[in-house]
């Protein structure tokens, strides 16, 4: 028989992995119960009617599609097969298909459920999403979202709290330097004023979204291959250009702004008035007028956060967006304003930064060893000592040499071993050996519990 | 446009009933860690060469297949597309399928990581599955299940720390009233051959698994439908009548029993002994000698799980088996012993037993209220001061009257609301609803905290 492969793109986790993936997601959850937000699910599979047209013509090509059940070709039209056209079989013998974000099925959520619903809702859900994207270095077929949404509100607390969440998790996951550049899609309408980009508004925002990437040479370059004039482009950088603290920039932009950007300064402001007044700062915060996040759905703030020196990009973006139902035809507004955590990404960063917690924290705290039948038998009562203080312990189970025991305990990096054999049943002084160091001494069960909870 | 809805026989879980979820999960997974057991989560996608064949026709039927990406038909067999023959185009237009259950992506995973496994292997996962089944009360196509699993070792400690996990779950949900039945493939096989069934014994274990559903008189019906004697079916239920506690009963069928069922009847005492050692007991342990699991790949010790007076089936089953990864062909023997909470099943006990913590409990903790713009600036240090000391606070983001934020409170389970207006500030001395009792004092900020530190 072959051996068994994973499809292309999708990963296994295993105990470290997965342990410290449950780690990352830990401390997202807490922050964001913290803060209010209610957790949702939603299936797996979606109907392909809720999830087509809702990300684009390459979004389409991207979902997964799940074959319908049992004999799916019985009312296929013969010309579809006969014409070999993919596309429009798949119509008729797939009606569902897999979960491509958390925004889709939020919206779908709201709108079934809409009555039931306490406005403003505070959600947040925590699982994986599908994309048949060509698998590379750090993009899979399969990863988790982590998002935290608010939605039947137009108010600017939610960003100041979106901003305080964000720098609750860090702080959590003991990252110190990171940066959370924050923007308005009405300063950046004033911007695409200021420099006359007429309909290219689009064409611009997309160019200056590249700026980490290819820089200002490239980005210039790409404009001007759009027909930008020298002073135009000139004009544009002069002001992306602008320098200082927050207020500072947002002062300077007010002098020069039009109209148009005039409610982007005025919200910016005021999350930066609100972060002052909760007796938080806008420390890490630093207001970017070259974050444009794509053609996006976002209609007011932008988020993005950076981990300062990390490789990958962004592990963090979102914004606000003027009706979460819009896409299903609805017509009550509901705006609200969102973040999403990459987990991938945030688990780089932490590899990367060397800031996980010691794989032994994350692993079984004391396997319990032992060089006979009897002593064996008696470990099974300091197993269940252990248990009952809430340690993570366990027994091996078989009776094999005590090397080999140790092995096992190290290979799983558990942190103590206690050693039983007859002299240690008679005296009631167990082995209790430190993995880590090596090192072992004598100990009542005890003052190994004692040990144990310090 | 169309009301979007769900596929069949999947669920949304909102803020309660995911919480609720969260509340099994966590101490599900909380004793799985205690007793060493470490996570793994394999791809929602496994490729179909290694679902097919593992679950029987009836579950290559189940199985849900996703299209291949692109241009699936490119190079399909043209006959298979004129000849409208599902079955055979599947195999060529899809190569994935959903997860079926956790058990073979468990062995697949042991098999392509074997070498950096550390034997005996504890492993647990908590993911959902998806079968094709069609849905009806209780059944769903999209559910969770909480395996785990201990491989590479025939030591009977691991059935013993089974019974031990079953019963930490059963104690932390606060659930009294269960019993854990246990049988052993061997006495099972012992009592066929007692009653001469010859090679009919999956006959027999089929019939006797329905002994709950059907009765004694069904069970003899079936039977004596498949031309069983009189005979042979008042000697069966002779020795599935065997009465006493689960020594009697394994003493019992020891003086009755051929040699077939020693080993068995070997196993449970032995299973009996090793709870003792471990300072439990047999209390909720049943051993009976009717549970046979259906024709499943059981080799030894089996166990399921009812909570007495509740509606649903088993709650949790498991058992021993020979060999993981067998069905892969593998010659390395990897025996294993393993459980499986069935997550739906154990809500709907608690919510039928009204076991579930208050909804309260699970929401947020504190809504910070006010009445005008000054005394919403102000709420946000209280906001800060609640979240700093750990407390699950929001605050309500709008200006609105304060009747419509008391609702939202009420709507959302929120236990406490803070009631800040212009006097409040003045004096320090907020108003501390209790929402439950609708109860309202004067407290400082101090003695709130204080008063929801205790």
């Amino acid at each position: 028989m072959e051996k068994p492969a994973l499809p292309k793109g999708t990963r296994d986790f295993g105990p470290l992995a997965m342990s410290r993936r449950q780690y990352i997601m830990n401390v997202i959850r807490d922050v964001f119960q913290r803060f209010g937000f209610a957790p949702l699910e939603t299936p797996a599979m979606e109907n392909l009617s809720v999830l087509m047209g809702k990300y684009g013509d390459e979004g389409d090509q991207l979902l997964f599609k799940v074959l319908n059940s049992g004999d799916f070709l019985k009312d296929a039209d013969p010309s579809l097969l006969t014409g070999r056209n993919s596309k429009a079989l798949t119509s008729v013998i797939a009606e569902k298909g897999l979960r491509y974000d958390l925004t889709v099925p939020f919206a779908r959520y709201v709108i079934m459920n809409r009555h039931e619903i306490a406005l403003p809702f505070r959600r947040y859900q925590m699982q994986p999403v599908w994309r048949a994207d060509r698998p590379q270095k750090g993009r899979y077929r399969e990863f988790y979202q982590c998002d935290a949404d608010v939605v039947g509100t137009d108010s600017l607390v939610c960003e100041m709290e979106i901003i305080l969440m964000i720098k609750s998790v860090f702080r959590q996951l003991g990252i110190d330097a990171y940066t959370i550049r924050i923007n308005h899609r009405d300063v950046l309408g004033g911007i695409a004023a200021l420099v006359d980009a007429g309909s290219a508004q689009g064409t611009l925002f997309t160019a200056i979204d590249k700026l980490d990437k290819i820089g200002v040479d490239g980005v210039r370059k790409e404009l001007a291959g759009y027909g930008w004039s020298e002073k135009q482009l000139d004009r544009l950088f002069e002001i992306l250009s602008i320098k200082g603290s927050n207020t500072d920039k947002l002062d300077h932009l007010n002098r020069i702004g039009t109209d148009v950007a005039k409610k982007g300064i005025g919200d910016l402001r005021e999350i930066l008035a609100l972060l002052d007044a909760y007796g938080d700062s806008d420390a890490h915060v630093e207001v970017d007028l070259s974050l444009a996040r794509g053609l996006s759905y976002y209609t007011g703030t932008i988020f993005e956060v950076r981990v300062d020196g990390a490789a990958v990009g962004s592990v963090s973006g979102g914004g606000r967006y003027d009706n979460l139902t819009q896409a299903f035809g609805s017509r009550e507004r509901l705006p609200g304003v969102g973040i999403s955590f990459g987990l991938d990404r945030l688990y780089d960063v932490l590899d990367e930064l060397g800031r996980f917690p010691d794989a032994r924290g994350l692993s079984t705290t004391v396997l319990v060893c032992h060089i006979d039948a009897a002593s064996l038998r008696y470990g099974l009562k300091v197993l269940s000592a252990l248990r009952n203080a809430g340690v993570r312990a366990e027994i091996y189970p078989d009776e094999v040499k005590l090397k080999k025991q140790l092995d096992y305990a190290n290979k799983k990096t558990i942190s103590y071993a206690i050693v039983i054999g007859p002299d240690e049943m008679t005296s009631g002084q167990l082995g209790f050996r430190n993995m880590a160091a090596g090192s072992q001494e004598k100990k009542t069960l005890e003052a190994i519990l004692e040990h144990l909870k310090a």
